[in-house]
């Protein structure tokens, strides 16, 4: 391989295709552009075509820039299949086994994602978040030792267990498909509203994070039942309904028998605002101390020692 | 009113409408014709054209002959509101407070809800049901004492707590509607099957029975992950959906504060095959001793007292 001074990167999900032109700065990659794309599911497998017009004007004035490429394009239903590598595993060595293949010129790397299966009370997986956590391991030192909880919200959140740098353990919910799903879709919410009422938030997360989430599948008719009785305003639902969801995600974090939370040296959020207010504020309602980091800055990071590990 | 040799019964739910032609018997109501229509989520407010339309034949040969509802046409989205009857109340009064109106040359009563409101901490409604309890209750005397609650699975499972002969409680999972969302619509089930592979979903009932539902959210992405590692084939995933979320809904009830079942008479399940299995399943794993009921014979059962009350 050879040293390139400038490389593509390719977050390619189910649902979209984030690209981003860089260049090899000092310490890390720098972001020169960025462009966007349908995603796997969406792409009807012309993969390669979709590559190649998405960065059309890149390679126009770069030439054939070397091709760095993570999430759902590397899963079987995407375009060559990188195997997941079992943990625990560190970040670095997952993207050691990464597959590479030729298209339309370019070098391209599709780094593979984490399986846990280590025994079969414990079975998951996930595809891209791998990069935000060797993201987060190089923002520093002390990040390499101890054990720490990262929580990835998104569609899927995904609760990553670190232990000295090594990827111990992945958990996911499936909070922001249920949201999605249930605000679009169900009888609970007849007019979803992006405008989040934080009180209606708080007391619907309290409900879940105190009670055991066994109540879950009554408590989400209470949606419908508060709209009903005029105890929530059809504009709330949609407030309180995330509520119940996040909370019932963070109280099976705090309840998990693969972790406990008063043994971790720190508890992590990575993601974007509002989505990660909304599980701080839920944290923070059980007193868990809690930092935010964007994640926009572990990506880069992240990429940045992959760069090194693979291309440099 | 006059006492009628006929009468015309109408579960109009959100999703469908079912109409049955009786006729007085000795004991109870003999059905002599169905007819179907569609909901009221579906209706387009067009109430009494669509009623009319579905019970024309029977109007051509008996003329106007009087029809009770029940269920959603009688809520605020349906044709006429028939406020909801507040817990603790004997099946009998709810009908007792049916709301009557003409339309087109027939008697129309529409048979109201019950809302359990008695404490900020469970709130609750249920619209239809009320006929089948009162159907059960009518089934022999020793219904009418002691505990008993009952289970009506559907698109929401309601689970009935009756004491003495009144409806004390309600409690609603919306255990239906998450199972036909998230096997039709989300990354878990890519090929519906409708055919139950047992022993996939009693593994899977067992898994939410035996384990705080915390880990309900966390536990939904096993559909998928059990596929990604081979361990689930694709038909078998609904399956596996299902018997977790009935299991969950199961453990609900189990764990409810709301009562206790080793104080209870008698556990029962209305509804219809297969649904009904699979909770009855769900509940022998916890050995838990149910009686299940077809809710043909209640909804029958439970008319023919109310046509007794107001029509006769």
């Amino acid at each position: 391989m050879t040293a390139a001074d400038k490389v593509i990167l390719v977050d390619w999900g189910a649902s979209c295709l984030r690209a981003y032109l860089c260049r090899q700065g000092q310490q890390r990659l720098q972001i020169l552009d960025t462009a966007v794309g349908p995603g796997v599911a969406k792409a009807e497998r012309q993969f390669e075509a979709i590559l190649t017009s998405v960065i059309a004007h890149w390679r126009a004035e770069y030439g054939c820039l070397p091709v760095m490429m993570s999430g759902h394009i590397g899963s079987n239903l995407g375009w060559h299949e990188a195997p997941y590598v079992y943990c625990p595993v560190s970040p670095v060595d997952v993207a050691g086994h990464s597959v590479s293949f030729s298209a339309g010129g370019h070098r391209v790397y599709v780094i593979p994602g984490v399986c846990c299966a280590d025994d079969s009370q414990h079975l998951d997986v996930m595809r891209g978040e791998e990069i935000h956590v060797l993201g987060w391991l190089q923002l520093a030192q002390e990040h390499t030792k101890g054990k720490h909880l990262l929580c990835l919200p998104g569609t899927h959140t995904k609760w990553v267990l670190v232990e000295d740098g090594l990827i111990r353990m992945v958990k996911t919910a499936i909070t922001g498909e249920l949201f999605e799903l249930l605000s679009e879709r169900s009888v609970l919410v007849q007019q979803r509203s992006d405008e989040i009422d934080q009180q209606v938030f708080s007391m619907a997360a309290r409900l879940t994070l105190e009670s055991e989430n066994g109540q879950f599948v009554h408590g989400l008719f209470g949606v419908r039942t508060l709209q009903i009785l005029g105890k929530l305003t059809p504009w709330q639902a949609t407030s309180y309904l995330s509520g119940l969801l996040i909370g019932s995600d963070v109280r099976a974090a705090i309840m998990a028998q693969e972790w406990q939370l008063d043994e971790l040296d720190s508890l992590v959020l990575i993601g974007r605002r509002p989505l990660c207010e909304l599980f701080e504020t839920t944290m923070k309602i059980k007193n868990l101390p809690v930092v935010c980091i964007d994640d926009q800055e572990t990506c880069i990071s992240g990429y940045s020692a992959i760069y090194r590990a693979v291309l440099s």
